[in-house]
C-alpha cells in the first residue's frame, strides 16, 4: 500500500504546516493554497463620490484592515499623483470643467495611478489596490474598467454619497485644510475654495446607477452609513469589504487597550497558563478603575478574555463585562508556562526559528501571531461597531490589536511595547488614531523580549536569552 | 491587599469559565454576559414581500443560521396559523382584499402569532423571533412595530423583491405545491390559484421605501441577492443577519463533508493527536478519489484541515485543496492522545461532566462543541458563499457542520453519526437539506461512544466506559 500512496508528507519547521514531500510526491504546487483563497484574481477597488465625501478615508481604512487580515493591498491616491506632478496649487479653477490645461495633467495622473496599480498587482505580489479619486463620470469607471479587463482584475466600486452639509463642512475641516495644497491658505480662504472645488465636479457627476450599473460590482454608501446599496458581490474578499464597510462608523469614541494586572507567572518569568493576579496587579486594577471613573466614559463596555487574570482585572471595576474566548492569550502550545530558560533548553530549534520569524512562526500544538490576527478578526469587527470600549486583554493579542490601530506590519507588529500597567487610549483623527499611553504608576514586572541580533539555529544560549527581560 | 479586593474567582468545572465567588464577592450578575451581547434587547424580525418570494425559506434558513451560533430563535409563520385555524383551504378568493371573512381571519392570525411572538421573547428565553408574513402594507407593518416597541423588542424588517417571472414559478413548483392547501388539486390548477393569490395582494403592496421607511431598519434582498439595500443597521445581530442573508444563494450545488481516512491513532483507540493515515485510510483516500471522479462534479473546492491525516487524504485526490486552521479537530486540551480508558482513570470528574452536557463541556486547556462551533462559523458563511464543496474534516467538526445543515439541536448535535470512510453528500431542497450517505467500503475503526446511561460522577469504570467503542 505504501508504495503507491501519492505521498508522505512533511512539517514546516517554522510554520507547522504540513506539505509534500518533494522528491517522492506530487508536484509542491498541489497545496499551493495553504490558506483560504480570498481571491481567485487582482482586485482594484475604485471610489466614487465628489470631494470630501470621505474617499480618502475609507481607501485608507480599508487598506489597513486588508493588510491586517493578511491581504496584501495598497492605496493609490490620484491627487497625491497630481500634487507630486504638479508641486504648487494654485487654486480650484484647476479642477473646471474647461480648464484644458487641469484635464490634461488630471488624466496623466490616473494613467500614472494605474502603471503602478498595475506593477503591483502582477509584480509586486499585491492582491488589492485601492484606486482613489472622485471617478465621478462613467466614461471614467468605463476606462477603469476596461483598464482592469485587460489585466484580469476585478473591479468593486465604493461610492460614497452624501448630501449632509454639516457632515461635508465637517470633512474639510478634518481633513482638507491640512492638505499640502492650502499650506499657504488660511482657513476661510482653504474652505471657500474647496467649496468651488467640489461644484467643479457637480455638474458632470453621475452616481452608480440600479437600472445603467447594474452589471457592476459595487457598494453605495449613502449618508455615512445610514444605508447602503450593494450590487452583484462576487467573491470572497468584495463579501468581507462590504462587511467590514458596513460596521465602520465616524462618531467619535476611544478605545481603551490594556493588559491583565501583574500575574503570578508573569513576576516567575513564565508564558501562557492562566495564573491569577499578583499584590501588584490587584492594585492595578483598582488604579484601573479609578483611571475609568476619572476619564467620565458615556456608555463604556468592558470586553475581557476567558483568562483568570482578565477577568480578575475587570471584576474590579464593578460594572459588566463580556468574555471572549477569542481574546485569549497567544497559545503557546508544547512551551505554555515555560521560562524563555526552559524554550532555549528544552527546545533550543524553536526559540531559534521563532526569532526569524516572529510573526508566522507557530508553537509547536500551538499558534502563531498570523493564527492569533485571524481569531481576533471578529473582535475587530465588533471594536468598529461600537462605541467607547475597554479591551483588558494580553501582551501579543494587545500587539495584534494595535497593529491594526496603527497600521503596523507584520514585521514590526510582534515587538510592539505592551508593558503591564499602561492604557492605551485610542482615538480615531482624521485619517488616523492618536495613541495615548498612560502608565498608572503601579510597578509590574518588564516582559518585553526584544528580537535578539543572533537568530542562527547554532546560537549560544546566551545569544539566544540576550534580550530578555529580568524576572525573579 | 488581598482583603480588600472586590472577589476571588472559581472556575465552573464544565464549561471552564471564570466567574466571581459567590460568598465574598460582588453579586453573579456582575459577569452575566459571558458571551458577546448579540443583543441588548429581544429582536423581531419581520418578512416582507409578495407570495413566492421566498419569505418562508429566509426565515427557516435564518432560524436556523442563528441557533446554530446560539442565539435562542423561533419562526412564526401566519399562514401556519391561518391553517390550523381552517383547517381547510378553498381558493384564492379567501385572500381577495374585498373578502371581510378572509381579513377578519387572517388578522386574528397575526395577532395570535405575535400573541405567541411575546410569550416566545418575554418569557420563553427566545432572543430573536422570525415573524413570516407577507406584511405588504405600511399600516400592518406599523401595528407590528408599534406591538415591539410596547414590549421593547427591536424590529428589522427582510423584504424579498422579486419580478423574475421564472423565479417565481420555480419556487411555486419547489414549496407551493406542497403545500397542505393543495393536497387535493393537481398542478395546474394550483399553480392557478397560487397565481391569483399573489394578484390579491399586488394592488395593495407598499414595498419598503428609501424615504417613507428611512427610519426603520431592514434590509431589502432584491432579484435573489443580485442587490440589496440595507437601511439603519442598529447593532450587532442586525449586522450579522445582512452579512449572512447578503452570503446566501440558491444556486443548485452539493456539499460533500467527509473525515479523514483512518488515522494510526484512531485504531488504538486515542484521540486528538495529529497522526497519519493507516494502510486502510490511504486506501479511503484513494477510494475518495474515484467516488470523486465518478461524481462528474462541476467546479469542485476541496477544504481539509490543517492536520496530517485531512491532508494526506487531500494529496490523494491530486486536485488543488485550501487549508483551514478554523476546521482542525476540537481541542481536548490535557485529553489530547488519551484512550477514553485513560481518560476515566486520569479525570473520572472530567468524563462524567462531559456525559452530562457533551455541548457545553470545555476539555481542561481545550475546547467545548460550543467553542467549535463558534469556531467554523466563517467556514459555514463560506459554505454559504459556494459552490460544490468538498470538505475533509474530523468527527467532533463534521458534528457540528452537519448540524447546521440539518438543523440538529446543541443537544443532539455531539451525538450525531459521522463514521469513518462515509462521505455525505448534502443538496439543499425546497426549506431543509437531502443527505445521501455514501459509504465507499473501506473498513475502519468505529470511533462513535454513544451517551451512556450513568453520567454520574460517582459512577464506575465500568459503567464510564459502557458505550465505549471497540479498538485494537
Amino acid at each position: 500500500m505504501m508504495e503507491t500512496f501519492p505521498c508522505e508528507l512533511t512539517q514546516n519547521p517554522l510554520r507547522k504546516i504540513w506539505m509534500p514531500c518533494k522528491k517522492n510526491g506530487l508536484p509542491e504546487k498541489h497545496i499551493s493554497q495553504r490558506r483560504v483563497c480570498m481571491t481567485n484574481c487582482p482586485t482594484l477597488i475604485v471610489t466614487v463620490g465628489l470631494p470630501a465625501r470621505g474617499k480618502t478615508y475609507i481607501s485608507k481604512k480599508l487598506t489597513r484592515y486588508l493588510n491586517w487580515i493578511g491581504v496584501p493591498t495598497k492605496e493609490f491616491n490620484v491627487g497625491q499623483y497630481r500634487r507630486e506632478c504638479l508641486k504648487i496649487y494654485k487654486s480650484f479653477e484647476f479642477f473646471q470643467p474647461d480648464n484644458e490645461e487641469g484635464l490634461k495633467v488630471r488624466r496623466q495622473c490616473a494613467l500614472a495611478a494605474l502603471k503602478d496599480v498595475r506593477q503591483y498587482l502582477l509584480l509586486d505580489g499585491g492582491q488589492v489596490a485601492v484606486f482613489d479619486a472622485t471617478n465621478t463620470t462613467r466614461e471614467r469607471r468605463g476606462t477603469i474598467t476596461k483598464f482592469a479587463e485587460q489585466n484580469g482584475f476585478k473591479v468593486f466600486f465604493v461610492e460614497s454619497v452624501c448630501e449632509d452639509q454639516d457632515v461635508i463642512a465637517e470633512n474639510i475641516v478634518q481633513v482638507k485644510l491640512d492638505s499640502p495644497d492650502y499650506i499657504d491658505c488660511n482657513t476661510e480662504e482653504a474652505i471657500a475654495d474647496f467649496m468651488k472645488r467640489i461644484k467643479c465636479y457637480e455638474s458632470a457627476y453621475q452616481p452608480l446607477d440600479e437600472i445603467l450599473d447594474r452589471n457592476l460590482s459595487y457598494i453605495k454608501i449613502m449618508d455615512v452609513g445610514r444605508r447602503y446599496l450593494v450590487n452583484r458581490v462576487l467573491d470572497h474578499i468584495q463579501s468581507r469589504i462590504v462587511y467590514y464597510l458596513m460596521n465602520s462608523h465616524i462618531s467619535p469614541r476611544s478605545i481603551y487597550l490594556c493588559r491583565h494586572g501583574e500575574s503570578d507567572l508573569n513576576i516567575t518569568g513564565r508564558i501562557g497558563g492562566d495564573a491569577g493576579l499578583t499584590a501588584r496587579g490587584k492594585e492595578f486594577a483598582k488604579c484601573l478603575l479609578k483611571f475609568i471613573h476619572d476619564q467620565d466614559i458615556n456608555d463604556l463596555k468592558v470586553w475581557t478574555s476567558q483568562m483568570k487574570r482578565t477577568i480578575q482585572t475587570a471584576e474590579a471595576l464593578g460594572v459588566p463585562y463580556e468574555q471572549w474566548k477569542a481574546l485569549n492569550e497567544i497559545d503557546a502550545g508544547v512551551c505554555e508556562e515555560m521560562m524563555y530558560e526552559e524554550i532555549q533548553e528544552h527546545y533550543p530549534l524553536e526559540f531559534a526559528l521563532r526569532d526569524q520569524d516572529k510573526y508566522r512562526y507557530r508553537y509547536p500544538k500551538g499558534e502563531s501571531y498570523e493564527d492569533l490576527v485571524q481569531r481576533l478578526e471578529p473582535v475587530i469587527m465588533e471594536l468598529e461597531r461600537q462605541g467607547n470600549v475597554l479591551v483588558i486583554c494580553h501582551q501579543a493579542v494587545m500587539r495584534c490589536l494595535l497593529a491594526y490601530f496603527l497600521d503596523k506590519s507584520a514585521d514590526e507588529l510582534p515587538y510592539l511595547e505592551c508593558p503591564l500597567h499602561t492604557v492605551l487610549k485610542l482615538t480615531p483623527v482624521a485619517y488616523g488614531c492618536k495613541v495615548e499611553p498612560v502608565c498608572l504608576s503601579v510597578e509590574a514586572v518588564n516582559t518585553q523580549r526584544d528580537r535578539p541580533e543572533n537568530v542562527d539555529v547554532q546560537r549560544t544560549t546566551e545569544d539566544a536569552l540576550h534580550t530578555m527581560p529580568a524576572h525573579f
